[in-house]
C-alpha cells in the first residue's frame, strides 16, 4: 500500500529530503525543509504563513524545518518560523504555531494546539486536546495527558504574558489546568483535573484544585503493574521508545553523566 | 443540490454499495466496505492505514466495514481495521482508531477521539470533545455529553491499561473525568464535571469531585419540561431516534423481553 | 508568497467580492455571498448544507453572508444559513452551525464549535475549543478563552432547550461550564475552571464549583501589569482592536452616548 498521493502543492525553495513521501492534497509553503524518510499524510499544510502576511504586500514566510525520520500524520497544520529535530510524530488535526523550538523524539497527538514561542525538549509527548499557552517552556521526557490546559495571562484581556516551565521528567495527567507562571520541577506528577499555580518544587505529587503537594513521588504508594515496583520516578517503570530502553535508567543517567 | 464530489482517491478492493455519494477531495483506501445509500462528506479519509504501515514493506490495509444509510461528515477520519453497523453518524472532525466494534444508529459529534479496541452498542452517542481511551466498552443507548474523558492508565505512564465500562441507558453529562476501571451500572446519570472511580451500581445519580452517589435516578426530584414527569429512566421521556418511538418505552421492553 | 489556490469548488449563485483570495481544495457551496478583500484558506467548507440535505429531494441550501475583510482559517467549516458581520476572523478547524447571527470584528478561534440559533455582537471572541450551544445571546466584547463549555439541556436527554445569556463585556476565563439558562451580566469575569449557575449580576468577580460571587470587579484586587491600575473593568487597560483605542474608554462610551 502506497503512502504518496496527488493534488501535492508546493511552493518556493522548498526542500525534501531522500525517501520522503506526501499523502494526497498537502500543501507544503514557501521555505520549508523536510528531513530524509518523513512521511506527510493527507490534507496537511506544512509551513502555514504567519499572521502579517494578511497585513504586508511583501510577506516572505520565514524558514520550517522538520527533522527526519518524522511522521506527520493527516490534517495536521504546522506554521512557518519553527524547528523540529528527528523523529517528530504528529496525530491528526494538530496546530503548531510558528516560533517554536522542538527537540528530537517529540510528539503531538491529535487535536493539540501549540501556540507560538515555546522551547521544548526532546521526547516530550502531548497525548491529545492539549492546549500550549505562549512562551512555554518544555524540557526532556515531559508527557502532557488530554486536555491539559496552559495558561499565561494573569488577568484577561491583558498585555503582559507570564511564561511557565516544566522540569524534565514530570507527568501532567488528563484535564489539569496550569495557571499562569507555574514552575513545575523535575520528576513532578500532576494528577487528573489539578489546579496549579506557583512554583513546584521537584519530585511532587500534586492533587486538587487548589492543587497541594501530596507528597514526594518516591514515596507515592502506587505501584507499577508490570514492574510491581513503587511507580515514580517512572523512568525505572517504563521504557518503550526511551533511550534508556535496554540498559535501565540508572546506567542511562550514569552513562550521560547524569543525575536522577 | 448535489452532494457528489471529485478528486476522490478509491484504493483496491473497495467496496461502495448502491446510491453512495462520496464528496470532495475524499480518500477512501484499500479494503474499505460502505454499504448502501451512506452519505459520505468532504475530505475524509475511510480506512486510514494503522500504525504498522510506517514499520513494514508489506503492509496491508485490515478491512473496514460502514453500514448502510451512514452519513460520514465532512473531515472525518475512520482508521482501517473496525466494523460499524448501519445508521452511524460522524460530526466534522472525527477519528476513530482502528480495532473498534460499532453496532447501528451509533454517532460520534464534532471533534471526537475514539481510541482503538473499543465494543460499542447500538444507538450510543457521542456528542462533542469525548475522548475514548483503548479497551472501552460501551453498552447500548449511552449518551456522552461534551469533553468526556475516559482514561485507562492508572499510573501514567505504565504498559499495562485498565479497561472500563459503561452499561445501558446510562448519561455521562459534560466534562466528566472516568478514571481507569470504573464500572458504570445501567440507567445511571453522571453530573457534569464529575470524577469518577470504581464501582457505580445500576441507576445511580453520581456527582462531584470525587463523585459521590447522591440517590437512586428514580428517586431525583427532576422534573421533565416536556412530559412533566420524573426525568430519569430518560427513555420514559424521551423516544426521538429511539427504537421505542412511538409505542412507549415499557411496550418496547416488553416487545423485546427485556427488564429495565 | 501567494494565497490563492487551486481546485476550489464553487457551487451556484455564489457572490465573491473584490480582491477576495481563497486557498487550496476549499469548497463554496451554493448562495454564499462572501464579502471584499476576505481571504479563506485551504481545505474550508463555506456554505455547508444543513442536515435536512439528508432527507430532502429539493433541497435548497439556505444564504450564507460572510463580511468583508474577514480572514477563514484554513480548514474552517461554516454551515450555509448564518450572517457575519465584517472583520470576522476564525481559527483553523473552527465548525460553526446554521441560523446564527454574529456582528462584526468577531473572532472564533482553533477548534471552536458553535451550534445553531446565536445571536452573537460585535467584538466578540472566542479563543479555542470553545463549545456553544444552540439559542446563547452573547453580547459585544465578551471574551471566551480556552475550553469553556455553554450548555442548554437541564436533564440530558430533553427536547425543551434552556438559552443562556452573556451581557457585555464579561469575560468567562478557561475550562468553565456555565449551567443551562445562565444569565451573565455586563463586566463579569468568571474565573478559570468555575462552575457556573442562575443569574449573575453586573460587576460580578465569580469563582468556584458551585461559582460564588467573590466580590464586585471593581473592587478585585487584581491589578493589570501594563498599566498599574486595577485591571476590571477591562476597557480601561485593554484597547488592542478594540473601537477605543487611542480614545480612551470613558471617552468612547461618551462619544456613543452609552454608560459603564
Amino acid at each position: 500500500m502506497e503512502l504518496k498521493g496527488n493534488n501535492v502543492f508546493y511552493g518556493k525553495n522548498v526542500k525534501i529530503g531522500k525517501n520522503v513521501k506526501i499523502g494526497f492534497n498537502s500543501i507544503i509553503h514557501d521555505n520549508v525543509t523536510i528531513g530524509d524518510n518523513t512521511v506527510i499524510g493527507n490534507n496537511c499544510i506544512i509551513g502555514e504563513p504567519i499572521g502579517r502576511i494578511y497585513h504586508s504586500d511583501d510577506y516572505e514566510n520565514p524558514p520550517l524545518v522538520i527533522g527526519a525520520d518524522s511522521i506527520i500524520r493527516s490534517n495536521t497544520i504546522i506554521y512557518a518560523g519553527s524547528t523540529f529535530g528527528p523523529n517528530l510524530q504528529t496525530g491528526h488535526f494538530v496546530t503548531i504555531r510558528e516560533n517554536n523550538k522542538v527537540g528530537h523524539h517529540c510528539s503531538f497527538g491529535m487535536f493539540s494546539n501549540i501556540l507560538t514561542d515555546c522551547k521544548i525538549g526532546d521526547y516530550v509527548k502531548f497525548h491529545s486536546y492539549d492546549s500550549i499557552s505562549e512562551f512555554t517552556t518544555i524540557d526532556s521526557f515531559v508527557q502532557f495527558y488530554p486536555f491539559v490546559i496552559t495558561t499565561n495571562c494573569v488577568a484577561p484581556p491583558e498585555e503582559t504574558l507570564v511564561p511557565s516551565h516544566y522540569g524534565e521528567f514530570s507527568i501532567i495527567a488528563s484535564n489539569c489546568i496550569l495557571l499562569p507562571g507555574v514552575d513545575i520541577g523535575r520528576h513532578c506528577f500532576i494528577s487528573a483535573q489539578s489546579r496549579v499555580s506557583g512554583k513546584v518544587e521537584d519530585f511532587s505529587f500534586m492533587h486538587g484544585n487548589p492543587a497541594k503537594r501530596m507528597f514526594d513521588v518516591r514515596k507515592a504508594p502506587i505501584i507499577n503493574k508490570d514492574t510491581k515496583r513503587r511507580q515514580y520516578p517512572w523512568p525505572y517503570n517504563f521504557d518503550r521508545g526511551m533511550p534508556w530502553a535496554g540498559i535501565g535508567f540508572d546506567q542511562w543517567l550514569k552513562d550521560n553523566n547524569r543525575e536522577l
